[in-house]
């Protein structure tokens, strides 16, 4: 099976076995586990803000970072189709009482007008604007990266009206290593950032939260209440540390295998590339096919490659390491076949 | 001062003080005001319904139907300008802890095929979607009407997918009274019905949820938490009556008034209406006197009328009952003297 | 029918009838009802806080008080059969997502050891203690008045840790009354108080939140969420200043005749008063009857008496306005009947 | 430095170590990481249950598990000192909306007549009671072990009532290995059950919920709101299941250990053991000495030895994998020098 369907689906490496296996460890409830912790700094470090959190999924990290920055009652900004909002179960409703204030983007870019013009006035009618979201790469856009000069005037708006601006930066690093701006460029644009170690950079499990350290202290104990409090962590931290030392680089293979990906199906009649490929996923129109996304999907499937839905004729390819150069012709030559069939 | 603001500064009339004055009461937590009941049993009479619940304001009452319809971590489907979405303070959110889907409609009207495609399906990042919201009229959409077949092919769609829907009828009767259609038959498309007898019927004080009679016992609970169980409450129930007995064929002066205010607004240069008016709400758009909505109301303020901002640009007049047609040449004087100002 | 079951069965006297009639009224949810205005200043005056809110019901008021004093995640103290513990649906962590640490208390009075004992210290397992709440007078305990010392110790704990105390006053009048200590006495040992208009003051509807102007401002954000923004609530709150300024001496009658009551009680064999008779309400055991809570209420009613189960073998009775001097050896006669059944 | 402040505190063994390594994985938010599914299954077989749930912490289990059974307003029986209630942040509160209905018990174990008369009736009032929550072993009351017949009796309560039982089983294997009641045994009296790899059991992250399919299946998805929902999660699911297979009978040994130091503390004047030693936890009253607990345990870190304050004069030393039983003449030898210092 060529697996697309995910960067999620990524396998450790030995090295990160390794590490798992020698890792030092503690009981990280008391915050005494030396592997967290140096997972914990070097990821402060990187992103140039003065704490870390490691917590064990993309969602607790934006939870958590939701459940810190805001109160029942209040509202959140974000684009209209945010991770946050599509696919987290309205954890921000359910668990920390706030409503979201969708805005459709441009391939997941809010305009910074219609977010001005988003934040509430103060009126006993309204909830209070406490947070502006913003996702990069933004997963349903298909990976597109937010452009710096849409982030910073965001951001200039946030500071404007004392509103903090989180950073659902789960694929943050595919933006950087696309655009050259470091991650410590991207995190100076916001107030805190969540990003994943368990996709393109391929650690099994886990995802960090960077901010101000006062926020992280709270933001620690809301992980705890999410029951994210483990304790010798560091046998997973330590393969974390191997995908934030060593992987990055790597993430430009996926890249260059997303945009051959893309090349050849575009070169399918019958199949379009939906938008632009500026990173790892590839979004694909089938409905030239006369199939609607879940049948070219299972067909897909009985020729040995995986993809998933991600609309009512797209479906979504993400390249990762587990996908070689090598694969991507045998792709090809199935979604050919597929098409023809 | 000629109050244009809202229908909701409407004054009892005699006969409401009278009743409340003459009202027969009893403690309504027993379930004992004969008064309370009289009204409850009236409402759901005249909706179709099995029961009925008095409730304090509308926002009680479309609050306790998410409270009762819905389970934190639900979704519900709704017009992107939906009073629950922007005035309620994301009560949905914060007391029942359940997100908003927002979908954008025309004059406050949802394409049903939008409203299909926003159900959630089966999958371990989604909201489960429990409820489908409806507003008519739709306060923000200036008093629009909700098409008949509309609602219809919405309601059917709740039904496939067994999906109920609650209507936000803060304004119903407006509909009503200039469709002809009676509230029974709107009503019978929706399984639930938020009311209110304190806009343009005039009574001082509340609203009324109507629905089956299991969910009318369950949302009663939810009233008692949200505060809303009251005592000797038959003195305000008692104008209520007169309000639902007596009030509703005014309505019809109220859009009579309206759309002579829309005549005198479209016939002043700089000013324009916005949209239709249907009912009893006008929507002037400013932007061409020079002045943003905040300055024109200031000015218009100075000058005895009184209407509320509703846009940057945009100022919303509700004809109500404490408006005679006398006052309308007064209003079309004034705003002319703000514009040549 | 003699209604022993509360004092929240009290019917609104002539003058409150025509205090509502006459009301001068406005749509409150603008603040421009003179009425509710005036009553507001009247009781922030009469407790000697900075601001008063009107709701409709005790519950509303403790919980507008909950949701603005604290934040999901953190404790109240309370005594362990506080009203607000056990007659409240559940509502302070279904809404406000705050957890109840209950203390076993002595006639409603909790320790001021225990309180203080129970205080969270700062760790990351525990919520915070972000407030103490007090009821005087104690329903569950039988109208039992929480001595001035005991109010006052915890007070001062409250100030040492910097914890806001909140006092359930529901019936704060019989407190006040029994014992001569004026209600702004009392409030100064509180941040905020909650008391009721509609007990034995006999309003039809409603109670009020009293404290600094900052809470309230914010508790009138939280009442709105909870649907608690009325209109012309003048027609309601007219009443309640009749109540305030009139009604407040009766209370001395009610008192006289629960312990005239409670003679009658303990002069009858099988029967006896559990604690004692401090204001308002009297609690009889009736285990030596042979029957249970239930059986004696249902044999009572059928005599024309009714109370209410406070327990297995329990009942309470409460003095009020509707039960004058003739109608207490009718109940005498009536109990005497049923045990001797 | 002897470590007794918890057995959460242990480190994972080379077994484990291996078996983390040599983990078969694969995306467990997809539900194809083998080795958690083998996991899950071996955990549900042991307690016979049709299904679990593997997450990352004992909180976690019990807070799917709340929010599983529960709904907002609704309260869950449970002991006065109940780990659920004291160390969890009122998380039950916080993000479930359910309210603690807190009994005092005896070592740990309410009287099954407590526990009946605290079961709410159907009135307006009341919040449902719907879940009894046991803790077994019970950590607040010195590691006690509820009697067999306690929890048969409490379960037909439940029955009776409808009502499902959970059991916090963080140490439910120190309660078999004690009494040699099987795990299986212990759960067929409750609904759910949580328990725990990470402590006497020595895994470095993780619990296990354990219920019917059903139950599961929605757990899942409160799971994932919680940010539980995890990758690889194989490599840290291995050293759990080598827990589940390899480590149980050690915790005889810690029991020994327990008993051992219990006798020290109690040769040592000044120093007494608070209730009976049943499994791996000793509390220790300090008050003779003159110390408090928190001096009493900063002396006893200053030589080496570190556990946990337990009450203003108690503290708790927890046996287990880290301690062998060379340690223990040595902290017997430390507390003797506290008392005479």
């Amino acid at each position: 099976m060529i697996d697309l369907r995910s960067d999620t689906v990524t396998k450790p490496t030995q090295a990160m076995r390794l590490a798992g296996f020698d890792a030092e460890v503690g009981d990280d409830v008391f915050e005494e586990d030396p592997t967290v912790r140096q997972l914990e700094e070097r990821a402060a470090e990187m992103f140039g803000k003065e704490a870390a959190l490691y917590v064990t999924s993309g969602t607790q990290g934006n939870q958590a970072a939701v459940l810190t920055h805001c109160n029942p009652g209040e509202e959140i900004i974000m684009e209209a189709n945010a991770h946050l909002f599509l696919y987290e179960g309205a954890t921000m409703s359910a668990l920390a009482g706030v409503q979201p204030r969708t805005i459709q983007g441009e391939r997941g870019a809010m305009s910074p007008d219609d977010v001005e013009a988003a934040i509430r006035k103060d009126d006993i009618h309204f909830p209070e604007t406490s947070l502006i979201c913003l996702e990069n790469t933004h997963n349903k856009a298909g990976g597109a990266i937010l452009p710096w000069d849409n982030m910073k005037a965001i951001h200039e708006i946030g500071q404007r009206y004392n509103i903090p601006v989180h950073l659902d930066g789960a694929r943050i690093f595919n933006a950087s290593v696309a655009t050259g701006i470091s991650v410590k460029e991207y995190a100076s644009l916001t107030d805190t950032v969540q990003f994943c170690l368990s996709k393109g950079l391929g650690a099994p499990v886990g995802s960090i939260l960077v901010g101000p350290k006062s926020f992280i202290k709270r933001a620690r104990k809301w992980r705890k209440r999410l029951g994210g409090g483990m304790r010798q962590a560091g046998v997973i931290a330590a393969p974390g540390l191997v995908a934030l030392n060593e992987m990055v680089d790597r993430l430009e293979e996926d890249h260059e295998h997303a945009k051959n990906l893309a090349e050849s199906v575009n070169s399918i009649s019958g199949l379009e590339v939906e938008g632009k490929v500026e990173t790892n996923i590839v979004l694909i129109n089938v409905k030239e096919t006369g199939m609607d996304a879940e049948a070219f999907l299972a067909k897909l499937k009985e020729q040995g490659v995986l993809a998933v839905p991600f609309g009512p004729y797209t479906i979504r390819m993400v390249t990762n390491k587990e996908v070689s150069a090598e694969d991507l012709p045998e792709v090809k030559k199935q979604l050919e076949k597929c098409v023809q069939a």
